[in-house]
């Protein structure tokens, strides 16, 4: 009778309507039935991303929608600034690297969110930049990077594209793609869009459009420009995740259904009791510039991270995640977003209280559910 | 009460048993749960492919699979030859201009498989051709190419490898990967595998992880090195698509009840009935060289391929096929893989008989379906 939950920050739960949806007998993707699923999924996506930009959907993970954007806007020898403020910020560099794309790296301490002022020193230093690189929130350390400010610095750039990886991001909280000059926005299926992971959503600007033309890095699979010929098509260029796609567009009416303000207020009650909770635990969060999408926080002294991590999973059915590369072991992370209510967050940290005593270090059981409690009583 | 039916070469019908079994809550990907379940599909892949080669498995469709083999082998400069004997066979040869490697085409009339002599000539005039790519069964003319021949042939040339398309091959006939020195050999989870599509998965032979060593092309999500380290570890190197996994570790365990023996021999009596059929309705074949995946069918004189298939959709809830390219309206095709059985057939060549006689060419009603029903009885 143990039941399981998942709430790491993705893959994530997955609402029992949308898999049964999903696993509706198959439909073949060159159909007109599916033209018009396919049609509508990318209205929809617009509407998710506060965009009339093209939005290309692609069957991978969201690393590859992030290559996809290297790949299609940039050529071997350009410049790009990338902002490296953890993992994330770190597979940026990586990938404009592998495509022979010189890398100015602003290196920002983890846990810390960049400062408006270092990509404005760089971009003045680099004006030969041809892209800006970012988080719109670091998973790896639940840091909120101030996209919006960024992206109408670099709106005033006409050669400079400003490239936001919003995988744990969009759908989480507020981005007005169009409104905030974001000219390309990578997300995946296993965050907010609470799917199985395999798909990668890309939107293009007309600014990148512009760049993508030019482009001469290699790429095959990942192409806008094949995609925007078999968007006008009302299809993809390969076979596309045709049982992804079609969840997609279940989660995505049910998005417009609770209208965006209503799904953005949804995971800041939830974030917002846990860092109550954490608070009233005598705990840290370990970002100093946290986002609404998960909460991180600081494994106290003397309980390593990734028990508290194995202690959930092996002994309670909950899976939440531990840290990576340097912050393996220093801290723990539950997601926000994902099939998830306030139920849940309860039970997370209800099982936090119980971990944390088993591991030596002693914290009042019931002082971060009832800070819970009070929280969610109280919004 | 109309009923839908899938057989077009991809993608397929599943089996329902097989889709409640993706439809289980997720799991995530680094967990213990998850590791064990991989580690099972890659042994049971391995029984697939007859092979003791390691299998890597990447979320995208079966062409991100064949650009994975082209950029993870080669280099800029490098030279390949190319057997194009249809619409993935262009592939093969645009994927490689991608990335900057000479390509030697060996062009084929469509509906006619490789003459291993022509293989022997372009290798003897291009000594330093670092690989051939081909598809073991052409889907865009229903061709099998001789890769047993050509596999054994390769394997004396210490430098080049033998790189196989078996997206619709694998899993439908017989493939012995390391008998026959097939080096990389491609497949896609929509085709045989029976399962939606967002997977593929490669297998790399000894000679074929030497070239990726040195190969100097740009790829970071498609990057057999970093799968081969995720492998050892029991992860993958990004987040995996991970309910289709589950669901393809299903499909290989029924495949390993059955038997490869029996699943092949399930595949030639559903194709030998078909094509049974064909010639009793007087119909012709397209291929000169058919393979047991998919018949091909010429539409008679005065009859559109593509009319037959819309009729087919329509009219009867039947997806089959048509043609692609230079084919279009001339063929139509049903495939004899994914979750079909000897009914599915007689329902096909049944509403084909009815099609034709729709759009003016008489066919005597029932005669295919007679010739079908004395194949089954007799095979």
């Amino acid at each position: 009778m143990k039941k399981r939950y998942l709430m790491a920050p993705g893959p994530v739960a997955v609402d029992p309507h949308v898999m049964s949806v999903m696993s509706e007998p198959l439909i073949h993707h060159r159909s007109p039935q599916f033209s018009s699923i396919l049609t509508e999924v990318r209205k929809d996506l617009k509407y998710l991303y506060q965009t009339n930009n093209d939005c290309l959907i692609f069957a991978s993970s969201g690393t590859g929608g992030m290559e996809a954007s290297v790949a299609n806007l940039l050529s071997p020898g350009d410049k790009a600034i990338c902002v490296v403020a953890g993992k994330f910020g770190e597979r940026w560099s990586e990938l404009c690297q592998t495509y022979g794309v010189e890398t100015v790296d602003i290196n920002v301490e983890w846990g810390h969110a960049v400062d408006p002022a270092q990509v404005k020193e760089a971009l003045d230093e680099h004006p030969d930049a041809k892209a800006v690189f970012i988080q719109a929130h670091e998973t790896s350390t639940g840091v909120k990077h101030p996209v919006e400010e960024l992206g109408r610095m670099i709106a005033d750039k006409p050669d400079t594209v400003f490239v936001v990886d919003a995988i744990s991001a969009l759908g989480v909280y507020d981005m007005k793609v169009d409104e905030w000059n974001l000219d390309v926005v990578v997300t995946g299926s296993q965050k907010s869009l609470s799917l199985p992971p395999g798909l990668a959503v890309v939107s293009v600007s007309e600014k990148a459009w512009k760049m993508a033309e030019k482009a001469k890095a290699p790429r095959y699979y990942f192409n806008f420009l094949k995609e925007r010929k078999a968007l006008a098509r009302e299809t993809t260029a390969y076979t596309p995740a045709v049982s992804l796609i079609i969840g997609l567009g279940e989660v995505l009416k049910q998005f417009r259904q609770m209208g965006l303000e209503n799904l953005f207020a949804h995971h800041r009650r939830l974030s917002g009791a846990v860092k109550a909770a954490v608070k009233a635990m005598g705990l840290e969060q370990f970002p100093k510039d946290p986002s609404e999408a998960i909460t991180v926080i600081c494994a106290p002294e003397g309980v390593n991270g990734q028990d508290v991590v194995k202690i959930l999973r092996e002994d309670y059915g909950i899976t939440i995640a531990g840290g990576q590369a340097q912050l393996k072991g220093k801290i723990f992370r539950i997601s926000h977003y994902g099939y998830l209510c306030e139920w849940d967050m309860i039970i997370a940290v209800a099982a936090v209280e119980r971990a944390l005593n088993e591991l030596g270090h002693k914290v009042p059981l019931g002082s971060g559910v009832a800070a819970c409690q009070e929280y969610f009583a109280n919004n």
